[in-house]
């Protein structure tokens, strides 16, 4: 996969690639980035990559002409048609599933605007998809580009090892995660539910599942409508709601 | 504002904190920051920070007592009781009213874990708040700080100048943000819409009203809930849903 950054901004993203598992997965060739700087593509001689908007108000927009040409000379060094993303309060909210089918493609591009709203034309005539990584408000769309990147990367073939694949596959039931505990058994008086130390895998599994499903009823309800429970589950979900 | 980050990546920090916004606010003092890396703090002779979770299973659980005192000796130093903050998927769902509520305090403190699981009694006896960014899948808690840092330090007093509170005020109506539009009208044959070049106060406020509300209806019906509508607003609501 090959992953094209357009921003104001490119030195935002140098720690973020250089450690962890985007370092490991560039190394290993999983992916390749580019960080290209639209202001290097605009035509204006003051090098401006933004103006007023029509209609009045405060703030500034972002021109299209830098944008347009940016995305089109990184096409036509790949010759391939990629995704081409921008980061935006008003995109379709992201989720796995989105970061799922993001992994499938060649080429991603993603725009980042910072402070300043997008020219529409930008919106109507250039990009694919519009995605916003959550209801607050950041400066820039640079951290949403990192978190779409981070997720993707982790999903591309050989980027985790066994061990986080497998942690992965505990997301894939749909519930937030039960509790882990780890050594010591008893931390500052502090200690780990008996069960865990029983050896017994079948209570164990059945004290997971439990506290999964408890743990989502309280925090997450939304969650609990798209997975598929089981009639032990449904009769403990009756128990913690009718207690 | 002073903000404690524990992290085993420090470094994925280093890009983002030297850049615009938060750059600028720590120049001017409009908030401090302290890169912590708990591994420092840990009591294991061969300096490990995780273990096998108990009750078995993939993955590994980050322990409770380099964490534990971590954050120990972060709040000894400033003598606060800071707002003790875990980044974890399991957390409440981060929201710009999450994001006010933090910019009101004088003191955070940022837990990241990376690929691995917190053991629970840091969860249940250590942390103040559990925070997702989103239902997705990183790798690591670290750009779910990034995003927590940056949303609340360009709330600060003083952090951004007049322009961008204007715009962010365009927020607080809890509509999706009306299209924008800058020069030039006509950029290789797409053009500006009429309305906004009219100079006619009074029809672009309207317009703009009516673009935030069609989006906001289209792409996430949710948000209308919130949202004080007025008489035109419904009539305008009305015409789309009924057309």
């Amino acid at each position: 996969m090959h992953i094209d950054i357009l921003t104001l901004f490119p030195d935002m993203f140098t720690g973020v690639f250089q450690s962890s598992i985007l370092q490991k997965a560039l190394e290993n060739n999983k992916f390749t980035y580019n960080l290209v700087n639209f202001r290097d593509y605009t035509e204006d001689k003051h090098h401006k990559v933004d103006d007023y908007p029509y209609g009045g108000g405060a703030g500034m927009v972002l021109t299209p002409q830098p944008i347009f040409d940016a995305v089109k000379a990184q096409t036509a060094k790949t010759n391939t048609k990629p995704r081409i993303i921008l980061m935006c309060p008003q995109g379709e909210t992201y989720t796995q599933e989105k970061a799922e089918e993001l992994a499938q493609e060649d080429h991603l591009l993603i725009i980042c605007g910072h402070y300043e709203g997008y020219d529409e034309r930008i919106r109507e005539h250039l990009v694919t998809d519009e995605i916003s990584i959550g209801d607050y408000v950041l400066t820039g769309g640079e951290l949403g580009a990192m978190v779409v990147i981070d997720s993707v990367a982790r999903l591309l073939p050989g980027v985790l090892g066994n061990k986080q694949s497998a942690t992965e596959d505990s997301f894939s039931t749909g519930l937030l995660e039960h509790p882990h505990y780890t050594r010591p058994a008893n931390f500052r008086g502090m200690k780990v539910p008996e069960v865990l130390l029983s050896g017994h895998h079948e209570k164990i599994a059945t004290w997971r599942r439990e506290q999964s499903l408890k743990r989502t009823c309280e925090r997450r309800p939304d969650l609990l409508k798209d997975v598929p429970l089981t009639d032990a589950d449904k009769q403990f979900l009756n128990k913690i709601i009718n207690k």
